[in-house]
């Protein structure tokens, strides 16, 4: 064995683990989305202190929390202060995720990879469209993770991501791919609820990577079909991201006490179906 | 003809327009990537300062200039405000190009076109992955450009945008969708110099859609098979970019100049075979 390939087989425990430590944490597979819209949240108040209530309230609840770049950089030239403060502000042991779909060249790819990962963030969403050798600039920090997209959950998904190739539908394709890439074991895959019977097959071609799963919810993803057909052999392997109805439960002053009502149905119901299979 | 028919032809002519009179203003296809590397800028020089000696030195030879936001992001909080007055320091008349590479869905994806909009661009590249609606929050601008990227000038692009599919390779699909997708005219495509042999295929699929054109210089893309296989019927349609050759020419005081000659030696090169294919 070289010296290299310790390297990666220690690695490959690092950011499993840190994966596993955040699910087992809370006992959950519940993330957050932390997309701040302004016309959504409740007046007067800042976006930090926004996500530090919803932070606060719901962080015993969960596996950890996700920031889509979109709505930060929404925000202009406080975007990136405030998602750094906020990923400061995600307790010890709760995994963190910048859901920034960035892809480009090898060297672009070097520098979003160091843009993102100062922030703090543990993982980012990559989209796989240029090829490995713009995921490699993301998947060399070895003790990150890297979800790639592959199935995504708007309805406009299907005009590229379900045309036939030799290798099944592009979406298919891409989940073979990430794992011949996996050579830092650190890669995950994106597949959204919204269409369940993907998520199956995703699941078949890759039984051990973590799957990130956004469109329960707002989107109208179906959660159980998502659990049977997502989990892994040990009831894990899912991080299920709800945005909208967790974190804009209400307007008023209480909105966090509210986002943390939806957030502990959530994980109950996510709990509930998890527990209920393995009888 | 319905009032939507006629103001979707409006504004086609306003995207179209814009891009032709770019081209013809300094009968240029040049446009320099401003893509500030701290290794590589002289010492002791703002990023901003140094876009805007390269804009003054050169912004009677090219078409536009390209901002590649990994290198700004990588700038830290700084990165959107340096962005802002960079586009600002470009002359009325030339184009801005935000060479993102976003893609969302489509919620998401409105606020990343609000974000990048905002920053005052005239245009943006855009992944193609997500499909048609993630597409649409950025083409409904429709005074401004979006770039689908086809062909990317990376060697890994062969492992996703060369998979077949029944309807020539990927990158062909995406081609053809553009055009599908493309109901205010305002679409264009990303494909790499490296490639000549594609952009053929992409231009022939597409014989009037704009077409940006990195990898030339640094890359090592070809620029007389770009010409003969890119350009349209007009001799024009291509925006060729090159960053790194022509702004980092040298790194000291006289950068400014030097990258002027650089520029002047390529608008000069593609013009020259531009012009002998007409004769």
């Amino acid at each position: 064995m070289t010296p290299f390939t310790v390297a990666a087989s220690i690695t490959k425990v690092e950011f499993s683990q840190k994966l596993k430590q955040a699910c087992n944490k809370n006992d959950s597979l519940l993330c957050i989305g932390l997309d701040p819209n302004p016309n959504l949240m409740p007046e007067d108040i800042g976006v930090f202190e926004f996500n530090r209530q919803i932070i606060e309230a719901t962080s015993d609840l969960v596996i950890g929390y996700k920031l889509n770049f979109a709505f930060y950089e929404a925000l202009g030239d406080d975007g990136w202060k405030v998602m750094k403060k906020t990923v400061e502000a995600i307790p010890e042991g709760l995994l963190s995720i910048a859901d920034a779909k960035r892809a480009d060249v090898p060297n672009s790819a070097t520098f979003y990879a160091r843009a993102i990962f100062s922030l703090g963030f543990d993982s980012l969403t990559v989209n796989p469209y240029l090829g490995q050798d713009s995921i490699e600039p993301f998947t060399s920090y070895k003790e990150k993770g890297t979800f790639l997209l592959c199935r995504t959950s708007n309805p406009g998904s299907r005009d590229i991501q379900e045309i036939k190739t030799p290798e099944g539908k592009l979406f298919e394709f891409i989940a073979r791919k990430a794992g011949e890439w996996n050579k830092y074991g650190n890669i995950g895959l994106v597949c959204g609820a919204t269409c369940p019977e993907d998520l199956e097959l995703v699941r078949q071609i890759q039984p051990d990577m973590p799957i990130l799963v956004p469109g329960v919810g707002a989107q109208g993803g179906d959660l159980k079909l998502t659990l049977r057909y997502g989990l892994n052999k040990e009831g894990q392997g899912l991080i299920i991201t709800s945005s909208r109805q967790v974190i804009y439960a209400s307007r008023e002053k209480n909105f966090a006490l509210k986002a943390r009502q939806v957030a502990a149905n959530l994980r109950e119901s996510i709990n509930g179906i998890r527990y209920s299979r393995n009888r």
